[in-house]
């Protein structure tokens, strides 16, 4: 049951520094669950709006849950909006341990590296473009938005689980990582090597740059490349951006 | 002068039958405003709150403003606000004419078509890539979102204004006009031929449907074209989806 204590404890995850204390956040919606339930991330509980106990969705999601032995129940929906973030929730929420997240593990040989992305929906569309071309290690400047924002997870659309690595470095350290692995480093700016005429090569690490400010100085390392557009307006969007890129380096 | 008259005519086009009506828009931001300049859409007036005097991105645009005869005005930031539909506005607002937007001219050689694509953002994120790759032609399914959703004005990023046909038609007179035009017909979905091995043509449409329901049985006409991608995840985010497969097809 959602007891009161439990609704504010929930709650409470929406803001970053309970999130980063408790090692807790709140994935809410049916297509991210189902998502994060084929991860290895550990799910400590599930709440479902009890008007859904005859929808389809959930009636075929229900076994998933039970043969990955996770705790849920059937609430009310008066209490599943009490803990939701949006405003037309989907009735399923799931509290899941990012316990291990940020423990370093063996870095992959294909890296993203995000500077200052600070648009939490382009953040997470990011890592759900991540996951769909097997990109397993994720690395953000200091000041990038944080993956588990609440909208970051919901445009993540459990792509997040699909992560092996996932770091916050400054500048210098990145540069350092790079050049000590021996990755073959792309920086994505405009007026660089048509993306289309790259091959595909084994280890490499790709540099996005947030919209307003591009790649920072310390980060515009390796070769630049960019994608071709005959239109006359300025720029794409940076997840846009990211989805042509890595489409041309894995395939 | 911002009147309370005026206020409340500009806070109505936020409502898309008064939009209709009126047929004149609201555009907000700095670069969305500096970048539909560059088009051919009709300035009625631009307010800029009088703080933002001495930034240097508006002491730029001023003579921009100038140089096309658009009228403008400083205001107080209170009255910016009271016309804004963001909460950190960026202290620029302008009124644009969109009558002529939806009038039928020529239709160019490569088209997109977007089935029931429902949230704007994502919508006007597809309206800037369309930009980017230069494709003038923009058919939607009868319910899909208005183009001039607030929302997608945003994160259209003064796409719209790069467009020269667009136009809402239902299933079936989008399928006549494909066949009765002779489009070589690509229908985004899974399990179809690599877009990397499609060979580049000079005449094509591009149908895009909608991330939870995919292209109605309608559209689902000519070659089915997929992103290949090694991860596990369900799918990309339709924008992106619709980056990767209009740089393969245009570059």
């Amino acid at each position: 049951m959602l007891s009161i204590n439990k609704i504010k404890y929930l709650n409470s995850l929406s803001v970053k520094k309970y999130r980063l204390a408790e090692q807790k956040v709140l994935l809410e919606g049916y297509r991210i669950i189902n998502e994060a339930i084929k991860t290895s991330v550990i799910f400590e509980h599930i709440w479902i709006n009890d008007n859904l106990k005859s929808n389809q969705d959930i009636k075929k999601l229900i076994p998933i849950i039970r043969k990955n032995n996770i705790s849920y129940n059937f609430e009310n929906e008066k209490k599943i909006n009490s803990v939701s973030n949006t405003k037309n929730n989907q009735g399923i929420v799931a509290l899941v341990n990012i316990k291990d997240f940020y423990k370093n593990k063996v870095f992959t040989d294909k890296v993203v590296i995000l500077d200052q992305i600070s648009d939490p929906g382009n953040l997470g569309t990011i890592i759900r473009t991540c996951a769909w071309f097997n990109i397993k290690t994720l690395i953000l400047t200091k000041n990038s938005a944080d993956i588990f924002n609440p909208k970051c997870l919901r445009s993540g659309m459990g792509g997040h689980f699909y992560l092996e690595n996932c770091i916050y470095l400054s500048d210098n350290k990145i540069a350092d990582f790079l050049k000590s692995n021996k990755y073959l480093v792309y920086c994505a700016d405009s007026m660089g090597e048509p993306v289309n005429q790259i091959e595909n090569l084994e280890k490499w690490a790709l540099i996005l740059g947030s919209e307003a400010h591009g790649v920072s100085p310390e980060l515009k390392i390796g070769k630049v490349i960019s994608i071709p557009g005959e239109g006359k307006i300025e720029s794409l969007n940076v997840s846009v951006a990211a989805g042509v890129l890595l489409n041309n380096l894995t395939n």
